[in-house]
């Protein structure tokens, strides 16, 4: 193991040329446009898993974007089986003006790498490439069995993954997976998430008159959607984001008091969360703290609106529709559908007689918590130790990873969220970065992650 | 007289076939990339003024999109001089998905000519032009003396007429504007509108955290702009309409048993009205009737609003900020800078801690009520009844023309708004079109009054 950790060390800028190279491959899921970077992205992959070592890599196409697969057996028999997920698509890297580097031209600052998906996920996936390639290149003997499966839709709604794990659920078996797309707390406080909201997306559609009216000559009379859809959202919530939606809150589990006691134990500068988030206050329910409420509390946010007249000047047009994209963030024992039906019921209850409102769920996810006492998390957490110096601590993430669920309900299987972001990686925003010393301190926790699992399981 | 009658008859295949030229021209004045069709259209207009037979016209700068300018002396002396005002810009043809035809190949279906600008207002400004041409080339006398104003961003706010008509003052003096930018009753119901609503119209930005963040990283702890601002809107007004802004109806200066009579005899076909609109029902303040919403009383509408992501699929991000575009109509006596300045001071006290709220008022004018009473009118008033055979209702409209104040501000003169549209001609929304029938009888409309108001003035 030694040996692979110096290799390691010897190529980190090689490694981190490939990564550049990754991170130059526009692989916007969501737009139909870049549907050719996605399939050119996929092969790039599968060729850098066939050049780490894996004997068996191959793109396996879905209904949607493909699915990277790679198979690499431990060098002895009955070892344990790890299912190593990511993601090689990226979030849409709109609005471009707000980046000050180009987003599909990755680019170093100090100890940063500046480019769309360089923490999410594209950084944290080639962790686990370079790791492996470093057990191969020094003939280091796998202490595990692998497998890989990188998908391209995570940003999308992963609407073919869960078929594709129900279709290959013999092919993906394994004993635990290992995903890396969630943040430590800091450079230098290593963390592992036990704990993920779920998620519930939808978009609303309010329909007035059937066609755009001046509102000069009928303004009074037609109820505006944009008046009604904004009074509607209104009424989602009260002035602290508590959701007013019947039944909203039922089926949540009530946080226990040791676990408010550990999440109060998570290192946390205020003043810092401030500057990361770019406000000058915090906001929320206020008999919960931030951490709580970024991470083990429901959430209500409207994710993009629209309607009527956007583009610059003055048009007094009455819109025949308006549109809002709706997400909650939903905590264990939440289900998304059930959450779903919930608010378009409500939504269709408080609609205006005079407007007409659909409501349609774009995707979902349940929350999790995690065993911390699992042999996985126990390796993982020691793994950590060794390349960082410190225990890591156990947090809970206000982020969904929908595949955990998945993994769960049709595999069997816990995850280990062995997450190497940071918490200003600005993922999803402009000037997206991943820190560079947890990519070389990424790559050593998951060599040691492999020794230790390999070692102590079976 | 009535050779340019039976002119104007004989003539009305060519004058279509000119109409169709002008609007084919895309002169939308709120788009940059239109400068150079606002140009060629100001320089088309002038010729066709010279055509007609002006012994000048011209093309004069302004700051913003030129103003064509014409004269014609009266054929004796001592006639009185009207002042034809139009306007040769037109609004944005979005959503270009929902237009039948397209929105610049003016298209002819049944007796409805469809095209951006039809009605509003290439259609109406051409009938002057015809009217006068008919008189030219009949050698009958011009019984009053002419100029004409036709200006280039009436659809983004007019920024740079007022600055004109102070600094022309002399040039434009005038006893009288006559504007043909309104619509009648219905095609065999003509009517004069006496009363016009103001205008205050307003962009609004909030501002939450200084970048885009992830709504599962930071969602419940930083307050979403867009969840603010829809709060900020709900507050404005109350379920029925009624404004919430302190004040705001403070300066109304409210309607009389004798008006609201008046008004009472608009014939009013409440089926037909929803059909128009296309609605399944009327909206707001239940004390007051369809009419004297639409037309007599303060209205708020939100006319655009965009905010995070608002492509398709799903993107989990809590946007930095969202904009709304908000308009009031006012009535007299309401000023618009008083209400904007109203509108910000509550939109400031009602914004959360957590966001910033800026306010721009992008442009205004004064509501008015005219002299029903007046030579010019009275002149009207036949002039309708010998074209269309019925004498005229008085109406008030619900849309603003800030023209019709700065007239009077400025020159001191009334205006005589001689409309030719229909309320459903689909003016500011896709499909608008201009009835041809009224355009014909628009211009014996306008020679009748040509006529009458140059015999029986002065």
């Amino acid at each position: 193991m030694d040996a692979a950790l110096r290799y390691a060390q010897a190529n980190r800028d090689r490694f981190l040329t490939e990564l550049k190279e990754f991170l130059s491959l526009p692989s916007v899921s969501t737009q139909e446009e870049h549907r050719p970077d996605i399939e050119r992205t996929a092969a790039w992959l599968r060729d850098k898993l066939l050049a780490a070592g894996f004997p068996k890599a191959e793109v396996m196409p879905t209904a949607g974007h493909p699915i990277v697969y790679g198979e690499w057996p431990a060098a002895e028999p009955d070892r344990p089986t790890i299912l190593i997920y990511g993601h090689y698509d990226v979030q849409p890297p709109e609005p471009l003006e707000e980046w000050h580097t180009p987003p599909f031209e990755p680019t170093v600052i100090g100890d940063d790498l500046f480019a769309r998906g360089a923490a999410d996920d594209k950084g944290q996936l080639y962790i686990h490439i370079k790791a492996l390639e470093s057990l191969q290149a020094t003939d280091t003997p796998l202490p595990v069995n692998v497998k890989c499966i990188f998908e391209g839709e995570e940003e999308s709604g992963s609407e073919s993954l869960t078929p594709f794990i129900h279709d290959h659920a013999d092919l993906l078996a394994a004993d635990v997976a290992v995903i890396s797309d969630t943040h430590i707390l800091g450079p230098d406080t290593p963390s592992i998430v036990y704990g993920l909201r779920g998620l519930t997306y939808l978009e609303v559609e309010v329909v007035g008159p059937d066609h755009d009216l001046h509102s000069g000559t009928y303004g009074g009379a037609v109820l505006n959607p944009i008046n009604a859809l904004c009074r509607m959202i209104a009424r989602l919530q009260d002035e602290d984001g508590h959701i007013a939606i019947p039944g909203f809150y039922d089926s949540v589990r009530p946080l226990t008091e040791e676990e408010r006691e550990e999440l109060a134990r998570v290192p946390f500068d205020r003043e810092a969360w401030l500057h990361e988030a770019g406000v000058t206050t915090d906001w929320g329910e206020p008999e919960y703290t931030i951490v709580e409420r970024t991470s083990a509390r429901p959430t209500l946010d409207v994710n993009g609106i629209w309607g009527g007249y956007i583009r610059p000047g003055a048009k007094t047009v009455l819109p025949s529709k308006a549109h809002a994209k709706i997400s909650m963030r939903l905590v264990p024992d939440q289900r998304p559908e059930e959450i779903a039906r919930l608010t378009e019921e409500y939504l269709t209850a408080i609609a205006p007689p005079a407007v007409r409102v659909t409501v349609h769920a774009l995707h979902g996810g349940d929350g999790i918590v995690l065993d911390r006492h699992s042999p996985a998390l126990e390796a993982a957490s020691r793994a950590y130790e060794m390349a960082f110096g410190k225990r890591p601590v156990f947090t809970r993430e206000g982020g969904s990873i929908p595949v955990v669920a998945t993994f769960k309900r049709v595999l069997g299987i816990d995850s280990v969220l062995m997450g190497f972001g940071l918490p200003d990686d600005r993922i999803h925003a402009p000037n997206e970065k991943f820190h560079l010393p947890n990519f070389y301190r990424g790559i050593e926790t998951v060599l040691y992650f492999l020794d230790f699992y390999g070692g102590t399981h079976k």
